[in-house]
């Protein structure tokens, strides 16, 4: 077995960075480069079938990602898989599997088949499950099993929280919110119990051997990502920032590819410098952020607070975005708070790439502009990022047919029509 | 009659200024040393009655303010009063008519008499309304009779589009959009059917007479303000500013509170800039901003593209933000969309508070900080910008009652009493 790392640093041009290439319409030798490098990763299990594989990097478009999955209390397969469906229709690049509780082999496997797009999980979960219990009871082997299970099953990148170490839990028990990661919080206990260092960390290597086996893509967890905005940038964080960026060149070493996680909750004035020190600490390996959300007080609209901080995220650093929905600190999404967390991010994502000068990001904008100005009504629904969403709110106060204005200022009133008058008068 | 700012020019402490003062829990004094640098205004007109008026500038709370009104085929007197209250008991600081049609007098007095808060208009709607036909047929005087009957009347700001002058035309009409302002088409119109100059521009003398007769705030409309992101920054737009940084000065000096408004379609990297130059070229006067939307190609979501901007713009140098609601582009806002809207704004607003610093700012999110951390949900909801909406959103999911853990993670997953049982345990 050879990871996309290996056969790009070799030189290779694999049918993954050809699908990849095309999709950004960029040359397969860019992707390649950015690859070996350690700019980019193409997450793609070799046994996930039918993957049409995206690459992550700052030189493509900023990519997004879905979280779905179950609460041990909520939702069942057939619920999970529709809430699947709604997010790639809605544009996802990437989804996440968070499902804890049972049976989480068969949800997998029906979740892999329905998934075009690159997978992901967070295993501790499923061996927190089988362990049972808190934290404590977890169990190192069955910890490493899970991966390798997963990684066969045909998962392509895990969220592993494996630069969280024992002595940074002090520091983040002390803060407001604590430790706000499942993952993180799963790990401080068994650390705390044991008075050992973090399985994932002391096994590495032989994380490495599983994903390097299975092309995983590892994604390094920030188990202690700021859970509130009073805790964003503190010593926890960064002091986990630093281990993650020793976990990149390991992983680099072994032909591993990884992409590191980050956070969360962080006031809008601190994003650029997380972002920036991210890529330095951690040698230019894609920052997967998630949000962040700028303000804790707006429960409901999550995805707002978020795709605030995500779009900041994005312009300063970032090149993977975990949506958040407005469920978020209030339960697990719908299938419509997926759509409306998908539809966020996917508005941050491209205004990003706008802002960041991604080669011909703007001429979607521009045909939207060129459409507004002609009235085609049918074009810019056509061109709308939720086209039926926005055929649906112009059809509620549309009042006639007429083509040639909107009902937002009348006919009359219409500034676009009375510009193209006088620009044609002026021609004359 | 003596304006808020002749007042404070001459250090008097007014009503109006000791009650800004208390709502932003600042002293008097910090309020009058703004107004009378010029850098913030109190729009009260002693006319509208009932007023609980707000200070807008860089020192204070970032302000929002709600579009609401009627056009010529939609809408009538019961609903939007409706509206005005949803903007109202959601949050607006602020709230403009924008009506067209008939009965704008009636519809305007039952506004004020409804309306705690300062009320704008942009007199030229009324005043187009009167003559008829296109802008062509706009009449000066009937112009400025609309703004003295609206002064006399209690409307406590206007936007006077009176820096688009007959020069800026031909650059603006050089854009993939245009003239994307009504009121700068109407004016553009009339200058090229009368090869005038601007009536606002030529008659600002006599306009800064009405407005300091009855304490109105101006606010210089941006009529060339772009309309899509190809247009932002652009020669048209730049041209506009350095007349309205010409009508702010002559402002000040008749004594006469001044704002100047802003774009509008503007790509996230360019906001920074545009808020800059804007304090530069204007000398500090309030900044009020219209999002800026960051992308084109999302209509029936632009609360949310310009919520992105918006914060952006209040981080870097605005203090007033004009909400943009979810049928932005496409018709006139329903209730629902009204209180999206503001909602939004009310976000971006907080988010760049805490970003910049100020004072206090931050105290409302370690709130809710701290009853996440305590599963406090009944403060959760009583803190939260949308308290109802949260709890909606919560029953939702919410499958028992505990309140030691949330329906995301399920009890036996949730980070938050991981932590909490861990800091317990150290602490022993």
């Amino acid at each position: 077995m050879s990871t996309q790392l290996a056969k790009a640093r070799r030189g290779e041009i694999t049918p993954a960075i050809q699908a990849a290439a095309r999709s950004e319409q960029v040359e397969p030798e860019t992707v390649r480069a950015e690859l070996a490098a350690g700019r980019a990763v193409l997450p793609a299990n070799p046994a996930h079938e039918n993957l049409a594989p995206a690459v992550v990097g700052r030189r493509f478009r900023t990519k997004i990602n879905a979280n779905i999955g179950r609460s041990p209390e909520r939702s069942n397969l057939a619920e999970e898989l529709r809430k699947l469906d709604v997010a790639l229709v809605a544009g996802a690049d990437f989804v996440m599997d968070l499902s804890v509780g049972d049976d989480l082999v068969a949800l997998r496997t029906a979740m892999l088949e329905h998934c075009a797009v690159a997978l992901g999980t967070v295993p501790i979960y499923e061996a927190q499950a089988r362990c049972g219990g808190t934290g404590a009871n977890l169990d190192a082997d069955v910890l490493l099993s899970v991966i390798e299970e997963q990684a066969r099953q045909g998962v392509d990148f895990m969220t592993l929280h494996a630069g969280l170490l024992r002595e940074h839990v002090p520091l983040a028990l002390r803060r407001v919110m604590g430790i706000a990661s499942r993952g993180g919080a799963i790990l401080a206990e068994w650390m705390h119990a044991h008075k050992s260092q973090n399985p994932l960390y002391v096994r590495w290597d032989d994380i490495l051997e599983i994903c390097h086996g299975h092309d995983v893509t590892v994604s390094l967890g920030d188990g202690l990502r700021p859970g509130c905005l009073a805790d964003a940038s503190d010593e926890a964080q960064f002091a986990e920032l630093a281990t993650l960026g020793e976990l990149v060149r390991r992983s680099r070493a072994r032909n591993v590819q990884v992409m590191v996680e980050g956070p969360g909750h962080i006031p809008f004035d601190q994003i650029q410098m997380n972002m920036e020190k991210e890529q330095d600490v951690c040698d230019g390996a894609p920052f997967y952020v998630l949000g962040p959300v700028v303000t804790d007080v707006a429960p409901g609209y999550d995805h707002i607070t978020s795709s605030i901080g995500a779009t900041a995220a994005a312009f300063h650093g970032a090149s993977l975005l975990c949506y958040v929905t407005p469920a978020e600190h209030l339960g697990l999404p719908t299938e419509q708070e997926v759509r409306e967390g998908v539809v966020a991010y996917r508005i941050a994502a491209h205004a990003a790439d706008v802002a960041r000068g991604l080669a011909h990001a703007r001429d979607w904008d521009d045909q939207m502009a060129r459409a507004r100005m002609a009235f085609d009504w049918q074009r810019q629904f056509q061109l709308a990022m939720d086209g039926p969403g926005a055929r649906a709110r112009y059809e509620q106060t549309r009042s006639d047919v007429e083509p040639d204005h909107c009902s937002m200022c009348g006919r009359e009133f219409c500034a676009v029509r009375t510009s193209k008058r006088l620009a044609e008068e002026l021609e004359e």
